[in-house]
């Protein structure tokens, strides 16, 4: 059993050597033209500005968390707090150097040598950021797992709470503040350029156009990053304290006849194999890419990921013999893998199949048919994955207790490094248009480029459908987890959140509508960042002389600089919302309110992230429905509708949808840590 | 105390007596030419045929219910049931009745004698409604009351539950009816008419004209009544039983040294006092607007229902003494009378404030900025509500317990009588001002009209506001009075429905979602019946002779007819999903994983209702804040882009927001009557 635990690190620095190749043989690829180079360096300097600035600002939220947490909570939470904000923001640097390096050597291969290498390259950028996650989770917990003595002792485990902590601390500030850029970016240049001047989207005459660019890689790249490492490490945690702190007798369920000393430290050393064995999936399927990357990308994208998941199955059942444990949590991965492929396949559905079609369709009839059917759409899109969200906890509880529940989430993200990848992708491809477009590689190129990047549309909305399936699982494995927190606290006395008591129910109304407030809240910072943005925009093309003529330059920079500033002044408010609620009710109410918030926020912002992200997903593959030449095409009534389909849907998918999954997580651990407290120094008003 | 309990009926009779004094004096004021009277026969002959079709469909619904309740729970709730039903239909027959004659002769009094005059013929309209609500709510309960014996024996209280599970059901299907009609005619009639024809809101030409005003009619009359009169009914039963079968320790909280069997007959027939003392304060209300009818109409309604609901209050503390209860009780009444004026005062600040003016301005930047504006302002107005619900759940269970939370909702809802005058006034003021541009009454008239309109804008949100916080605590009172009928039924063991328990949160997981469905159901049904509404108009206006010049005459009854068929039928599926979804979780999943799921409609649908509510008002004003000429005026850009947005609203504050209310509760209230099935003929997989 020690060898898998004292393996993690060892196996992440492995993973971290590969993306570091992976990296050099991306650098060592053509960049095309000087004007390409050009145009790529004022990407990555943007966006690396960004980061910078970001990190710099969190550098204050997570000294002052940490002198708290220390003085708070005690000195091993702290350090793992600060690690987990730490490996977040590596693997935020990791990935954001790679695709800012892969989208113009993607531009030139499809320009010079076609689909395949095209494909290949932007994958590559995206495997870094991949296989950095899953690499920098796994060297995380191992330490910490190994410094902390969790398998000496598994009373040690709580502290590995903090390494969550820190790291959806900052994968939210890192998601809001790169959804707001992105869109603000997005939208800014798509109504003063391809709305008012009549220029064609990423257009160099743009001014925009350069921070648009940049927008994908902040808010696609590194902050979903940020988010796929904080669900990733948090399921693994979130199982670890389950098993830390299960009873007795539900470890007999999940190793039958192991004593229960062994079966304990067993049951929590599963999750860390299972996801060791992931990233060996992943790796294969990785491989599988590259061997096939001529054939069609969609299936080449789709089968390695099956694959990927296949073979992590197959290592979750191997490794599961090697620890001794029954079939039960076996059985509970494999559920929370089928249920993150069916929940993603419904969600490509609703953001790709027919009822997508039907949007369009709906189009025609005018901008407000477009805005009620997208919605309608959205809210109906909830159902099935919430059914089979259900199905995946009825199963994994029935299987192996709460612990199930924990590692089902384990099992639908252990193929991160493959998943993340073909996530990652899709804005490398995206940037690769842009760069293209703005550098003339003409027609063919962008033909290439354009068919990478739609297909990158539908992976990212099957990626956001694991996102929110995992998420919801988490954070009911997190909510078990501060179950047991608070039982500890208060000397082993059950704690009951029975929904019929009226503090409970205060809780999971106040829990229910913080994802409202965060949705407002992102939703108006993008409104205000566009609006900058656009006159701004206005402004250049008002100011400069000669710039539409194509004689004079658009400062692209002073575009970075506004959606920047935009972007880190309103990720605070949101961000402060979710560290603060727990914090509030905990103290005041109690830890049962807390409870109630805690499911209220789960329930509530599972069903919004959902709606959407779907709605968005719809809308924005409408538009590009028609504009393959469906109902109208390009420049038809219809398509004037779809756009400001688009435009709604653009903070829906990418800035408020996306963060509540971090929302309701960062919720959940920040209660878990602070369980303690609450319980000794709180008002406990119900 | 036999006294309060026997002349509840009386009351109500004598209410239904002044009812109908009102309802002569409407009819013998002058309907105006006989243009006029044509166009109001017209509205009058539709809107009842429409309800004759919809109680005539929801005759075999009842028949099958009422059936199955005999034969399945016992004969008492069955019959409760059937008059339950009985009385929603016949309050919704006699509010219509007089709303369709109070129309025109609005219009006439308007254009003849002045707003004074115009602003008591249409509030007496609403008035026949609202008295007729109140009225039939005390003569219902109060005969059942007497008939069940539930005075001689707080245990017949069970029986009564199926008053208001027929109430609701009746209101489920015509809120969503009705609510789909009245879009459907409204979206058509605006599309075609002045966004392609560009003819005038009401103008006679639009064939869709007269099925607009029918849709105000059986939407905001009939529709909102049923709506109201079961959370009436629902808030008074589910306080009835909560008293029946609370413990004996919590009788000695409520009437502190009174005999236990005494104690609790007070404590059951306080709600019914209530509601009697507030049906003889709404009276003293409306005869206030009577008498200063030619103030400020602003400010008579509002000052008339505070006036009311002092009133109500002062009787409250009155008749709690002469029940011989403590202060608690009449202090929830307080709470909720407070919490549904403050709840009301936030909606009135977020549909017609500040936040309306910066939907306007957003319009500026086009559809998309209007739209995202509209929907953040939406989520962003559900904080304080929220806030304030807990406030009065906390508040009133600290001075009543369970009890509090029941009689809270009741202090809510207990001015009902002026409180569903003041929100009928609004479409018979807004029905006024079709007939008076129909029949040419001139701009002095349409002046008038369109300022009493305007006002009953921010009246009808101010009660969607109440109605909304009422369902809140309602909703949880019935899953109090649920979660005591699962304990009775299995032998008195406790009923812990703890988050925690992975049954529960799967049941909170599908019960947020059912509010999440219905939207998509009802936004997707008023879509298709507005499609069809367009495609019959556009017809009409190629294919009617001489219809724009104004020789032709248009078809109005049969865009009057494809609006009722398609409100028919789509009508069944939201009904059905709230009925068939509890019964299903009931018997599959077990009472836990039920009261998981009530608990999680109840949150999400009030979230979803306060937020659609709140954008769709907001739309619709900041339209009307644009074409009272700021922000560019009628026919400006923003404007337009303020029309699509209002067109987005309908559905969302007419249709989808307002049947939020009642899925919840009549969720809630079938799990109640249904619970002793589910705990013995269930399969209780959790």
């Amino acid at each position: 059993m020690e060898v898998w635990t004292t393996a993690a690190p060892y196996l992440g620095v492995a993973g971290m050597i590969v993306a570091f190749i992976i990296y050099l043989r991306i650098k060592a690829g053509d960049p095309g033209s000087a004007e390409m180079v050009e145009i790529s360096d004022l990407i990555h300097e943007g966006a690396m500005a960004f980061l910078r600035r970001e990190y710099s600002i969190l550098m204050v939220f997570i000294a002052v968390v940490f002198v708290a947490l220390w003085l708070g909570v005690d000195n091993h939470t702290a350090i793992a707090f600060l690690a987990g904000a730490a490996c977040s923001i590596i693997a935020g640097f990791c990935g954001m150097k790679a695709a800012t390096r892969a989208n113009v050597r993607t531009a030139q291969a499809a320009s010079a040598r076609g689909q395949g290498p095209a494909l290949m390259m932007a994958f590559s950028g995206g495997a870094v950021m991949g296989l950095a996650v899953a690499s920098l989770g796994l060297i995380g917990i191992g330490v910490l797992a190994q410094v902390f003595g969790i398998w000496e002792d598994p009373t040690n485990a709580t502290a590995i709470s903090g390494f969550a902590m820190g790291a959806s601390s900052i994968a939210l500030f890192a998601r809001v503040g790169g959804g707001i850029f992105t869109k603000a970016a997005d939208v800014g240049a798509d109504l003063v350029g391809k709305v008012e001047q009549n220029i064609p989207e990423d257009d160099p005459r743009n001014p925009a156009v350069i921070a648009d660019n940049v927008g994908d890689n902040v808010g696609d790249v590194a902050g979903m990053g940020a988010d796929i490492f904080e669900s990733y490490v948090g399921s693994v945690i979130a199982t670890i304290a389950i098993a830390a702190t299960a009873s007795i007798a539900s470890m007999e369920v999940l190793a039958p006849g192991v004593v229960e000393k062994v079966a304990r430290v067993s049951a929590m050393a599963y999750p860390l194999s299972v996801i060791m064995v992931g990233l060996g999936a992943s790796l294969v399927g990785a491989l599988m890419v590259r061997l096939l990357q001529n054939s069609d990308p969609d299936a080449v994208l789709r089968y390695s990921t099956f694959l990927a998941a296949a073979l992590m199955v197959a290592g979750a059942w191997w490794t599961r013999g090697l620890l001794g444990l029954g079939t039960g949590p076996f059985m509970a991965v494999l559920c929370g893998s089928l249920a993150g492929i069916i929940i993603g396949l419904v969600t490509e559905y609703y953001t790709g199949g027919k009822p997508v079609r039907d949007l369009a369709d709906a189009s025609k009839t005018g901008v407000a048919t477009n805005i009620i059917s997208g919605l309608a759409l959205g809210f109906e899109s909830v159902a099935l994955p919430v059914i089979f969200i259900a199905f995946a906890i009825g199963l994994a509880f029935h299987f192996a207790g709460l612990y199930g529940i924990g590692i089902a989430a384990v099992g639908m993200l252990a193929t991160v490094g493959i998943t993340m990848s073909v996530d990652a992708y899709g804005p490398i491809a995206d940037n690769a248009g842009g760069i293209s477009e703005q550098a003339g590689l003409g027609p063919e190129t962008r033909k290439i480029t354009d068919s990478l990047d739609s297909l990158g549309n539908t992976t990212a909305a099957i990626g956001k459908g694991f996102a929110i399936g995992s998420a919801a699982l988490t954070a009911l494995a997190m909510f078990s987890a501060y179950n047991s927190a608070v039982q500890l606290a208060m000397g082993g006395e059950k704690l009951v959140i029975d929904v019929t008591e009226p503090g409970v129910v205060i809780g999971l109304l106040l829990g229910a509508m913080i994802p409202y407030v965060g949705a407002a809240l992102t939703m108006t910072a993008v409104g205000d960042a566009a609006f900058k943005m656009i006159e701004e925009v206005r402004r250049q093309f008002r100011e400069i002389p000669g710039l539409m003529e194509g004689t004079g330059k658009p400062d692209a920079r002073r575009c970075v600089d506004i959606a920047t500033v935009a972007a880190l002044r309103k990720m605070i408010a949101p961000g402060m919302l979710a560290v603060l609620a727990p914090v509030v009710v905990g103290f005041l109410l109690g830890p049962k309110a807390l409870g109630g918030m805690l499911a209220g926020a789960t329930v509530s912002g599972v069903l919004l992230a959902l709606m959407m992200s779907n709605s968005g997903g719809a809308w924005d593959n409408a538009k590009k429905y028609i504009e393959e030449g469906n109902v109208g095409g390009k420049g038809s009534e219809p398509h004037k509708a779809a756009v400001v389909g688009d435009t709604v849907g653009d903070p829906f998918k990418d800035t408020s949808g996306p963060s509540m999954n971090i929302l309701i997580k960062l919720m959940s651990v920040i209660s878990l840590v602070l369980a303690p407290l609450f319980v000794n120094y709180g008002l406990n008003l119900f």
